[in-house]
């Protein structure tokens, strides 16, 4: 069995933990925050400019289920006003290193894809 | 700017047409869809057994849209019962290419993560 078979056979399973952790990875603010915190540490009101269109709400949602999962951390400072810094862990490193070839792919094939699409 | 600030900067706009693929390839079914027909060519019902928990519905929007972005190819054959035979195509190959090393990663990854989530 080849890697795509084995990661095949355990992905399809519904009741997977891969199936969980897939959707969290690949949900639509999830992926564009993780690729943006490749860049460096943040606050929360720099990420939100960043990721064009989202809410402050679906925001703070994704980045509270990114760090139980372990791939974001947060560091929040005793100031006023109230400063809070997002980065990757170790483990968001790995993940978002393999994001970013999908990334770039999407990227590159985008407007093909879209005019075919309304074509 | 490196690699992934151009994808960051390109993805990270609300209208680019990237997000909409984006959202294409990172959809729940999309992606298990895109990684099976991986193994070869696959026959509806035999797709639709593979990808655990999907409705009929649902695959076949799934499938409709992957065909309209060019990645998935139909074919319909004029026997009875009818036949209709799902591939990837050359772009969808590409895709996929890309889609594998993040799959093998979530693979090996998700058990760690689901146990520190509930944890």
């Amino acid at each position: 069995m080849n890697a795509s078979k084995r990661v095949a056979a355990d992905l399809t399973a519904a009741q997977c933990p891969s199936r969980e952790v897939l959707d969290h990875v690949t949900s639509r603010w999830g992926t564009l925050v993780l690729i943006i915190l490749q860049e460096g540490t943040l606050r929360f009101g720099a990420l939100r400019d960043r990721v064009g269109g989202v809410s402050e709400k679906m925001l703070a949602q994704t980045l509270r289920t990114l760090e139980a999962d372990g791939l974001v951390h947060r560091e929040a400072y005793p100031v006023i006003p109230p400063r809070v810094d997002y980065s990757l862990t170790p483990l968001g490193e790995g993940l978002t290193e393999r994001l970013v070839p999908l990334f770039s792919w999407v990227a590159e094939h985008a407007d093909d894809i879209v005019t075919r699409s309304a074509g």
